[in-house]
């Protein structure tokens, strides 16, 4: 039988596509410690709330490192976001580092996952100190630009002008392990040449090597066809149902096509595992919190039908005149079905939509019942057709100076890796400019 | 009659190769007002002490703003020495920036300059605060690489594999100019283009642009053929006479060649000048400040012979059977006899040594009377063939953390140009590595 070391270390490493730096967790995970990692995302949102559903793919894999004991911090990229648009004040940017805080938390809180050993830290209580800048200087003083170039070369846009900041953001990013005291951090596996760059340099500043954890990318619920000036190619973690069902409706989804298929793959990030997690939970598999699932929020039904035989994960409704419903006891199943025809594209996506209005209900709930989540979102992503307030000229500049401690929300780097890291698709939330998130999306997806 | 204002802007100006935004400095003095100054220097040192007499440039024209009223700040730029050398410990460059306030104060204290309106301001006290590194940031945020890699063109070592650091330089350096609250930047003309930077971003940041004075280049003692492995081709504040004399003689002056010769643009760039001064002052023109030439130590004799005309203001000993002494009221006269081979570099030679000499007398007796001067000396500059003490893999971190406030002297970036700027030749001080340190120097001079 399987140690608890070793339950846990799977736990930790299921469904990643690579691992750096096992054997660190699994000693921690041998002398009875606890693991500490780190995943960072940047509080932007240029179209309308930037925390979209695409959100629960990272999310359900830190569940798993919760599940196991481990300590999360999830780093909000204030600065990162502050700098990612100059022309967001830094007052908006804190709403919106506190706004993404509200959901994160709502999304666990909904999946029962416990939270007492996850942590929110916003960059700008730490990265721009005086320890942490000259450890930036002193990492550009050995850094190459050809280093931090091919670092950056998968999340940082490759323009013809790039700016400065892209050349910061693999060794601020590396920085960010040191500062935020990790053991691993995690990210998708676009930031594999973050990783093995803070792999490399931290060692040389002193600090130690951490291990890296990497989600597989997943396509958006659009498929290779999102466009980021397309509102509904993303769901909002607020839709309400008919607008879920409505973009879901308008999801690339061709029949038979599994290779480009972001329905397909949402259904394999999320919901099986969510799922999964479900009927483990039923089974009394708990993970290392007893408490585990005492908390939780809204349905916690698997995705699964009644009548469904044993092992099954998913299942997806359909009338006894079209041959009844399909059960599904793994995602290559229904993969299979799929490319032969057997499951129609509308049939799956009706049963997509039907998990993601269930999964969202909660979250809905909760911000309904919040005043404060409500006040926040209001003030973090104002309502575009209205009169903009006139703008001082020099606005960004007093506001640094006069905003003391945890309100002087400002300026750094990393962004473009860490928000990026392990959505659905949208590697763009992180990137320095509209026009440089737009073209990774086209890129990427 | 000219103004008081036109007198000071004439006395700021003179001598100049460029001056940009000249309007921005007479308007400060029309109203009466006192423009104030930021030069910059990098306690570096890579060979025994880095402080020589190429110093005596731009320091000569810094005693004409002094004499003008002008506030002149001079950065000692602690953080900028500590990139440039990662081996040099922070506690050693501290001993180096409380060195090199010591040799700059004795210069001006020397020459009888006022002090009352300089100000030293090391680097680590501001570079490293929450405001100046999110403006450093903001500013990353809106340069391109190829604008900072072209304005460090002629500060930074273009090599092959350029470090990130040389890229932050000209932003660091624009920013000071806000943080020192200076109104003009004085430098070398090869600061020409990390000038122009500062003028085109620091108003991007909201802040104001300032007037840029470039010195021209002048170059080092050894001419075209110094090498910076060669100790004897930079003369040190605290050479003995002998030594002087000694490293006077190896230097490169070849007879009737005035356009590569070190000797005749240290005549003209700094012993002509300070000869000037004497002579005006001995006519009671001192400048904005009664106390002129009250505390000057040493002689102040100019460098005019008993028996030189009105007018001479540079004189060579020459014995009578050799034609006797030749009398200079100008540079170009100088120059012209040199060219026509009517001074020989030998009597050229030996009239500058004891130019020389007599320059740093007072600065070498300053140095010995003043025994925490040389107890600093000694920690700055140990001796290198002394057994070196163990170092601490992880001393850097450590010490970054442990020292607040002043001690704590580390990182930053506009060093190449900083300490270049207005040095005979030797445009190296900043460079960020020895190897670019001796490469400028070839290629500079």
């Amino acid at each position: 039988m399987a140690s608890l070391a070793d339950e846990k270390y799977e736990l930790i490493t299921r469904r990643l596509q690579e691992v750096l730096g096992g054997d660190l967790i699994k000693a921690i995970l041998a002398e009875g410690r606890t693991p500490k990692c780190y995943w960072g995302t940047a509080p932007t949102g240029r179209h309308a709330r930037a925390a979209h559903i695409g959100y629960f793919v990272p999310l359900t894999k830190i569940a798993d490192f919760l599940r196991a004991g481990v300590e999360v911090t999830i780093l909000l990229a204030d600065v990162h976001a502050f700098l990612d648009n100059l022309k967001a004040p830094l007052e908006l940017v804190a709403h919106r580092t506190e706004y993404y805080k509200k959901i994160l938390l709502a999304v666990f809180t909904s999946l029962g996952i416990p939270t007492s050993k996850l942590r929110f830290v916003e960059g700008s209580s730490y990265q721009l100190t005086k320890e942490y800048n000259l450890d930036n200087y002193r990492l550009c003083a050995i850094v190459t630009e050809h280093d931090a170039k091919k670092a950056g070369a998968e999340v940082v846009k490759q323009v013809e002008s790039p700016l400065l900041s892209g050349l910061l953001y693999p060794g601020l990013q590396a920085l960010d392990e040191q500062y935020l005291d990790c053991d691993f951090q995690f990210g998708g596996v676009d930031q594999r040449k973050i990783f093995t760059f803070a792999e490399l340099y931290l060692p040389r500043l002193g600090y130690k090597k951490r291990a890296h954890l990497m989600n597989p990318m997943v396509p958006g619920l659009g498929g290779g066809k999102m466009s980021s000036s397309d509102p509904d190619s993303k769901i909002d973690f607020l839709d309400a149902p008919e607008v879920v069902r409505r973009k879901i409706k308008k999801a690339f989804c061709e029949e038979g096509n599994v290779d480009e298929n972001g329905v397909l793959s949402f259904v394999e990030a999320v919901l099986i595992p969510i799922s999964q997690l479900r009927i483990e939970r039923a089974k009394g598999q708990t993970g290392a919190d007893a408490d585990e699932g005492a908390g939780a929020t809204g349905s916690q039904r698997p995705f699964v039908l009644e009548g469904a035989s044993e092992g099954t994960v998913f299942s997806i409704f359909r009338k006894e005149e079209y041959g009844g419903s399909l059960h599904y006891a793994s995602i290559e199943q229904l993969k299979e079905d799929f490319k032969e025809r057997k499951l129609h594209p509308k049939d799956l996506k009706t049963a997509v939509a039907d998990a993601i209005v269930q999964l969202l209900d909660p979250i809905r709930q909760a911000f309904e019942k919040d005043e404060e989540w409500q006040k926040v979102e209001k003030l973090a992503y104002p309502d575009p057709n209205a009169k903009p307030e006139k703008k001082k000229k020099a606005s960004l500049a007093c506001l640094t100076v006069q905003n003391g401690g945890k309100n002087a929300k400002p300026a750094d780097g990393a962004a473009a890796g860490e928000a990026a890291s392990t959505e659905p698709a949208v590697p763009a939330e992180g990137a320095h400019s509209a026009a440089e998130a737009a073209k990774q999306q086209e890129t990427s997806s």
